[in-house]
């Protein structure tokens, strides 16, 4: 029998997933912080609520790579490929909730898509949204959480922020059928990701003039401040939508105020999305990893659309993606911790004495092993060595006459004879 | 369209949550001071890996109720229906990984099984497992565990404990061929939860004599202390498993010592599956919960079988029902936290103002909404009542030119004046 886990799903050992709960605990401390409260959603879904048409963007990946199945019932299921349509689904279930409704959920969804570098079929996202606010200061709430997340992390990040209407509004400008008004959103949308010339040719395969591609890369190019930016827009934008769009984008900014890490991309669009109004994504700065770490922004249509009705469920959502920003901890550390076990305990005789002592050290909340296999001091310095133990504590018959321990750092191979007491301090 | 859930699966709220990831918290952190370390392996499985023969007892519900499906590769998959099939697969890809290795994990697993009060077709597993000790010392380690997480939980269990070796060895006094002592097995072990009657018509309908029944029933019915009882089943046990299984559990309970929590149940089986040794099981007193909050034992075969050589990896785990624990906690509580909030700021008039004090609350680590919908003191105060958020902060433009803050407490109805910094030291 071949033993291997299933393909494009991995299983995280002990090195990666301290690695991995610490950034967990770190996002969902700032989420609590900004008074998130925690929602579970199942990872099986109907498969109804997943290929509603409205679900994702149509005909996007995420809708064609559902992993799917039926129960003993004959029922069509499938494996969640985001955390916002449970998220819609739930709010659909229970109309009564009080708005505004903050919920977190940090889990794992599915995509049975090709396996590339850094894509997977299993994987992690992390994400906030704040349902029944049509104010811009849902979206602040989010974006100055995602600078305090970045600092509590001590990730050098920026994030971009545009507005759907204003993009659309932009396109306008121009003598484009809707659809190829889509195709020129997507081609702008990755300005950021290809260089200009490749972005230009997509443009020119759209019929779009040189003039006209000429112009509209300038207007996305406008340079100065975010205010700076939008009142030189604001010049030219014609629509009623389009004007909406900076306004909010213009109430934003000013909450936010001097934050040079945070700043306005014309050209973001955030895919073909249920997005409605202002959109972000943030990137590391001077890191291998060139993929967004952060996307979200805003959906207005969705939970109604999953309700059925016409009453509005305004919602802006945040995700945080825990791949990128693990893979990014891991090309920066040396070493990963491999072990939670802050003192390894070595009974060199008596193990009902050493016993004594260990339930002492972790009563007193230090992470402590037992040697369970009754090696002797040596083998026994030799796996606290390799697994990168900071901490041995030795316990032979003088240690226990005197009524202390050996504590050994194995870092600077330091010895010490302490009373128990004396070590739960130095912790 | 309908909107509901998959059959069998269940959306948490945030107070159903709040709760959950508290008892989550609590086992991971005795998990962790006992030097376990985290190990996350996936959702999917090969169906291989789920399916080999000897992953659950032969025939076991675990193994009939497997949801199936393929990727785009038609490749045969399903959900795992445990965690501890995913850990004999990762000890078998990872055979160089250093003994004992400790980890621990906590996850949804899966069985597409009949819907009853109390069983779902998603629910959680906390499991912690030590791979690579033969020494009762492992199994010593995992109880006394087990007894610090009811103590941190506040939750007062009892925990039965028994040896596969012995009660074989107690079934090898009668004459009963193989499966019939299976059988038989499976009926003793229901002593704890069907009366003896119920259990004896079993017996009979297995073929044994009325004094035959009587004789088992009396041994596994033997009084006295842990270790009176060993003493008196030694004498009549002649099997060398017998006598090892009886060696085993004295060398546990001795260094147990007292603690009348733990108790030699002698009919304690633990169904068909994988275990080799001393199993364990515990229970809520005082509780309408009938079933095990937890269960575990020694199961030396699986990894082997798995890395298909002779090579040996003993290994012992314990795994904890977040289900039962949650329910517990939801019938004892009058009403469950609905949200993690601790302050609500209502900005009167400068939302800017009351912005900058909501940041430093959230930096001092209180978790602070502030209202972002614009609404009337009156009507925030509705919503932070009916949250049960448990502060209130109110800012009007007379706080701001005092540079005060008005601290409401929901409770009392009481209201302070009070600097940023005086609310901080308060929480």
């Amino acid at each position: 029998m071949e033993v291997e886990t299933a393909k494009g799903v991995r299983d995280f050992g002990p090195d990666e997933k301290i690695l991995r709960n610490h950034i967990v605990k770190t996002i969902t401390g700032v989420f609590e912080l900004y008074g998130f409260s925690p929602l579970e959603t199942p990872i099986i879904e109907r498969m109804e609520t997943l290929t509603a048409k409205f679900a994702a963007g149509e005909g996007s990946d995420a809708m064609n790579e559902i992993f799917r199945f039926s129960d003993q019932g004959q029922r069509n299921l499938g494996l969640r490929f985001d955390l916002t349509v449970p998220l819609a689904r739930y709010i659909a279930m229970n109309p009564n909730i009080k708005m505004p409704f903050k919920r977190y959920e940090l889990g794992r969804v599915y995509r049975d898509g090709p396996i590339k570098l850094g894509r997977y079929r299993e994987f992690w996202q992390c994400d906030a949204d704040i349902v029944g606010c049509k104010s811009v200061k849902a979206e602040l709430e989010l974006i100055l959480m995602t600078v305090d997340i970045f600092k509590k992390l001590d990730i050098d990040a920026y994030i971009n922020v545009n507005s759907r209407k204003l993009l659309f509004s932009i396109l306008e400008l121009f003598d484009l059928d809707p659809e190829k008004k889509t195709k020129a959103i997507i081609a702008i949308d990755k300005i950021n990701k290809l260089d200009m010339a490749a972005v230009e040719k997509e443009l020119y395969e759209l019929g779009m003039s040189k003039n006209d591609v000429k112009k509209l890369t300038d207007i996305i190019d406008t340079r100065g401040n975010n205010l700076e930016i939008l009142d030189k827009i604001e010049k030219i934008i014609k629509t009623d939508e389009g004007k909406e769009g900076i306004k909010e984008l213009k109430e934003l900014f000013s909450l936010i105020k001097n934050n040079n890490h945070i700043k306005l991309n014309l050209a973001l669009a955030r895919g073909l999305g249920y997005y409605t109004g202002i959109v972000f994504e943030a990137f590391l700065k001077d890191s291998k990893i060139k993929s967004s770490i952060v996307g979200g922004g805003r959906y207005d249509n969705l939970i109604g659309l999953y309700l059925g009705t016409k009453k509005e469920y305004p919602a802006v959502g945040i995700s945080f993606g825990l791949e990128p920003i693990a893979e990014y901890f891991k090309l920066k550390k040396e070493k990963l911790d491999q072990t939670v076990t802050q003192i390894f305990v070595i009974p060199i005789s008596q193990f009902d004495k050493a016993l004594e002592i260990t339930q002492k050290l972790r009563e007193s909340g230090i992470s402590t092993e037992i040697d369970i296999l009754g090696k002797g001091l040596s083998k026994n310095l030799d796996y606290v060595n390799t697994k990168g133990i900071p901490f041995a504590v030795i316990i032979g018959d003088e240690e226990i006459k005197l009524n202390k321990v050996k504590l050994k750092d194995m870092t600077s191979g330091k010895e010490e004879l302490l009373t128990v007491n004396q070590v739960c301090e130095k912790f």
